[in-house]
């Protein structure tokens, strides 16, 4: 099978590429390196070293045999979407390369329209790229759970039955994202629907948790790392709140701490969109995934950090609740349905505290890099706060 | 009051400016000229003659003695609508400055992002001006009933009570719009509605039906004419079937016809949004109108306005129904609520069959100009033909 993967140098994008790879089939990607670049210009910087993009290939080509062909570019240009997938004919788009900060979106006026352009106009054009060059491929693209926001009622995959008036119809769920990156991945699904409303193209809509952790399966094999971000704009809860312990830094979770989200393990994550390639939806499905394993509140995640460092290394760590730069429920219903995955044969294959460990391990060889970053874990960020200039 | 209205030099923003200026409010506005450059790139024009903007500026000056602040710029640029916020400190800015044809959305990619970028961006701005510059300052926002498709339940004014496994929420009601232009006005509308949980912003989201007529009340008295637009990408249903029997051309409902809209009278959607000027939401609203007066399907009104024709001029009008450019259901359940601005005191003023009756005098005095539109009048831009080029 032809994988082609939009952000093939990201967090997910490199590993997944190393998976489709050990899988046999032949992978391309694109990646104009703007995660990069933006994470540096916060002064922040990947703790875990990653190589170039012309290192990770020849290492790849090393190691494996097997070639990929990259395409460096911009995915919000129609041609370099376009091209690629004429160059290619994938049999399947993997589209990761969004814009995938939720603080960064809200610094401010122009980060907040580069966000809802690029990532907007980046599916737009694989959108079209698709449907004129290749009408049967199969679109895979990265949204969030976050889209849904935190309603009072279960969550369902994408679709439920509404009564009303005494009336019945089935319909998208009502989406309350909490952040201009997250509306932007609404957005998104909102233009995948219609797409496939008026071209009947093949589209996976994967709804995810958040990702945790610094390994999978390939990594391990092959030795091959993705990044890791810690930084208040770049970094997500979780992997900081482990940054954090490793450098004797309070763990800080954001307000109360009762806000509830999905998570899964970056190896699950892999193991997921995996078997969405291999199993892609049929003749002019839209289908909607909730990519996750299980839920917990920032709280709780910070007090399994602690205990999990203090078992490791007989050190104390402490939890410091800051105040909240974001405007969200702080204590919350939370219950999204998550059937489909499994019913497609994923299992759940990482226990979070066993992955913890992992992950403290690997960071503390890169202690110094940690520290060096201590004044940019702390929250700038303020949604209310974000303005014209 | 001082009423900035983006989008001045359109169909509704002109006729707005003219009642604002009547009910005795201080009135400026932007716009730069889009829909008139766009209309002749198709080859077509304003069937009623219009000015220049600085003739209607000037003419309002003499009629009137009222002066219209007016801003020549694009909304999609921050620069021009912070500027003209900050000097202008408006109480309300009317939102009526979208790229507005759905047909011109479908063309192909380019025309698909344009409509999604300039649209966004331009509702962004104003968020970020108001926000930072006149934070109590009311947002009023023309959006479309289009936002909301053609669900198989009744549809409510923006939010409703759903029930879902035992437990019950207040929600937006799910969008399923019909074309990209009909879609970026959802994601204004979740944007808005963004704004305004973070920022407490007062915000009035117009859903409003499609709006037909050639006059208000202050286009009577004062004799400065609208807009009005009957080609296959700018015009439509109702105005257009109007031209054709004028022209002795056959009335062409879309398809089977059954597609049913709200529709209102151009006086009525003034009335409407002026009622809404006059009373804007309270301290950290967001507030959602369906704003139309009846729902009418495609053949209905093709029906009527050959009746009418036929009883006012004695000579005959043919109905020919033409394959439908657009992908929609062509028979479905239709029933939008309609209250609220009701209970506000808006009431109905216009009988559909005398504003066709007027309508149809109006346009047989530009009989050649609709001729030379012949061309253009006839369905071209077909949805499933977007493409890449």
């Amino acid at each position: 099978m032809k994988v082609m993967i939009l952000g093939i140098d990201g967090y997910i994008g490199w590993p997944l590429a190393l998976r489709e790879i050990e899988k046999g089939n032949e992978v391309s990607g694109i990646d104009n390196f703007f995660t990069r670049r933006r994470v540096r210009e916060v002064n922040s910087d990947s703790v875990i070293p990653i190589s170039t993009m012309q290192k990770r290939i020849s290492a790849v080509r090393e190691k494996t045999g097997a070639r990929i062909n990259f395409y460096r570019g911009d995915v919000a240009n129609p041609s370099v979407v376009i091209d690629a997938v004429k160059k290619e004919k994938p049999d399947v788009v993997v589209h990761l390369a969004e814009q995938r900060s939720a603080p960064y979106s809200m610094i401010g006026l122009k980060q907040a329209t580069q966000t809802m352009v690029k990532n907007i106009v980046s599916t737009l054009n694989l959108i079209y790229a698709i449907k004129d060059v290749v009408p049967h491929a199969h679109i895979l693209k990265l949204g969030t759970m976050g889209e849904y926001g935190t309603p009072n009622i279960d969550i369902p995959e994408g679709f439920f039955e509404v009564q009303y008036n005494g009336r019945k119809d089935y319909l998208p769920f009502p989406k309350q994202a909490g952040s201009w990156y997250h509306w932007t991945k609404v957005h998104d699904s909102n233009n995948l629907m219609f797409a496939n409303r008026v071209w009947r193209l093949g589209i996976t809509d994967v709804m995810q948790g958040v990702v945790y952790g610094t390994r999978t399966t390939d990594i391990n094999r092959t030795g091959l790392r993705t990044r890791f971000d810690i930084d208040e704009v770049w970094g997500t809860a979780l992997n900081r709140f482990c940054a954090q312990a490793v450098a004797g830094l309070p763990i800080t979770p954001y307000g109360k701490g009762g806000q509830t989200r999905g998570f899964l393990s970056l190896e699950d994550s892999i193991s997921c969109l995996d078997l969405s390639i291999s199993k892609p939806p049929a003749e002019g499905e839209y289908r909607v995934f909730n990519q996750f394993d299980e839920h917990y509140s920032v709280m709780q995640l910070a007090q399994m950090v602690k205990e999990v460092f203090e078992h490791d290394t007989g050190k104390e760590a402490v939890i410091r609740n800051v105040p909240n730069p974001r405007v969200e429920a702080e204590e919350h219903y939370y219950n999204p349905e998550h059937k489909k995955l499994a019913e497609m044969g994923y299992r759940h294959s990482r226990e979070l505290k066993d992955e913890i460990s992992i992950m403290l391990e690997d960071l503390a060889a890169h202690r110094p890099r940690i520290e060096a970053l201590s004044d940019v874990i702390s929250p700038h960020t303020a949604w209310k706060s974000s303005g014209i200039n």
